[in-house]
């Protein structure tokens, strides 16, 4: 089977393409990004496209024809959407749009993973906790508002136009390798430096927000899985944990597996006023409709990424 | 106070021109449109725009600065998003974020009317009827998609950027000098020939389809109303006249009103399939915010169109 990932150089590409090739020893995988990231497999090919080119992107649509498409790439900060939110909305939308009329002209056969976010729940009330996917989506940043066109677009182009597609709503992610601009990255990173004897003390912000944190490698399965069972017709699943974690049980964590107690100081900077204090989501939908489950748990995540910086600091 | 009207030139623009007059008389209305329309009157100016020219959007904004915009213009065709999906929910879409980007600039304090579409409700069951504003949007078109991401926006833009706007669910409008693209001007206007002797027959397609149709004139009534109520912070508003009409019942209002019987025959090309066999609506809301209600009938609606194409034909 072909499998072309778009932005296969985030963090999620690198965890994905190890679980399919594990899965399926034969997979013939194709990476579409916007920079070169040069890995080498005799299973992997690799293409340097913008995908706002619709040009390129159409030609390698057309040489590929594809079985299964994962739609990872994206203009995925929130912060950079209230910066520019003209450029961000259109960018998610139009290489959406781009991908969509590609697989309409070259590939109408293959099926495609449109992949979504928790942010699109937006305003949510605590009554509303866990979230499901049958909660009326609020946006409240332009990227999200550019999510929900992404699932409603998916919706009119598997009715209209005959293609499979399936959609999720995926809550926050955790894993080595990610930016340390995610929280957890960054208080693990912060505990790595503090261990190192790098730093005396580590900086927080509000730590009383609870969100629902999912290990990568239990995001990529759920990926795949999706992609292999029936739910298409631009349907929607959460991908989550079903958990909900506050900073100050993650610090714990953190505290607990280095074996350290640093002190700790607020930084008003860092404070930012939270929409909701509490997103959580519920997976009963894709348990239902292929078994998947989380199967690492929070510690065990925890654990790798917090070893993953001591590695490196 | 400063009306600045998009699409001033189309079937709903002269009909809010007139109204805000009517109630305001040192009312000043700015035109903007994508034609020059050549209105003359003391208290109307036009502007020649293209609205996805952002830099002379904002020329326009920042010369007026008007105390409210009613933003009418849209790519509105469905069948035209069907046919060309990127161009028009890029269209719709773009010109909605240059306008906002533009208020933000130029004219924040002023209130902005968002004009959205019954389309947005997309597959609805017979349960859901009469459509309430809680319900989940479920687009079926890319045209419904960009008008729920219209929405969405609205929600981002009001609370984000602080800026006071309302939205609009509007269903079929019909009124003399709509164009005879759409059902009941058609039909009117088929009448018409008949009565004239200009045609044997009316060819129709399937009349069992139930929709909710409301006067222009109450339409205009309506969106003036929400632009000097409390009604701002993105809510949105239903407006319909909450009553489900048959496109049968039409053509019998049609023999009444004309006092003829016509033979009519069925194109098997105009049995387009429909995804909804009954829309209508609930103006609840509305009626609450500022007691807004219909005020003609249908009856009196369809006499008034019938002896419009009378004179034309």
């Amino acid at each position: 089977m072909k499998y072309l990932i778009t932005g296969h150089g985030g963090f999620v590409g690198s965890y994905l393409i190890d679980y399919i090739i594990q899965q399926e020893s034969d997979a013939e995988i194709i990476g579409l990004d916007i920079a070169a990231r040069k890995m080498k497999a005799d299973y992997f090919t690799e293409y340097i496209v913008d995908l706002l080119d619709a040009d390129k992107l159409n030609s390698v649509l057309k040489k590929v024809k594809p079985d299964y498409i994962m739609h990872l790439a994206s203009f995925s900060s929130v912060a950079y959407s209230w910066e520019y939110p003209l450029e961000s909305f259109q960018n998610n939308t139009n290489i959406f749009l781009n991908l969509l009329d590609g697989i309409c002209r070259y590939c109408p056969e293959c099926k495609l993973l449109s992949i979504g976010s928790s942010e699109e729940y937006g305003a949510v009330s605590e009554d509303d906790i866990p979230l499901k996917e049958t909660m009326i989506p609020r946006p409240l940043s332009p990227y999200a508002v550019a999510r929900v066109a992404q699932e409603n677009m998916s919706r009119v182009y598997s009715r209209g136009f005959g293609l499979n597609i399936v959609c999720t709503r995926s809550f926050n992610h955790i894993g080595c390798g990610q930016l340390d601009k995610f929280v957890i990255s960054s208080l693990a990173k912060r505990f790595a430096m503090f261990n190192a004897g790098q730093c005396s003390e580590i900086v927080t912000g509000d730590t009383s927000v609870i969100r629902d944190f999912l290990d990568v490698r239990d995001v990529v399965r759920a990926y795949f899985l999706l992609l292999k069972s029936d739910g298409g017709n631009s349907e929607i699943y959460n991908i989550c944990s079903g958990f909900g974690t506050s900073i100050q049980n993650i610090i714990d964590l953190l505290c607990k597996i280095t074996n350290t107690m640093p002190s700790f100081r607020v930084d008003s900077k860092l404070l930012r006023p939270v929409e909701n204090r509490i997103v959580t989501g519920s997976y009963e939908k894709i348990n239902k409709l292929c078994g998947w489950k989380p199967e690492i748990t929070l510690e065990d995540s925890i654990t790798s990424i917090v070893e993953w910086w001591q590695k490196r600091i």
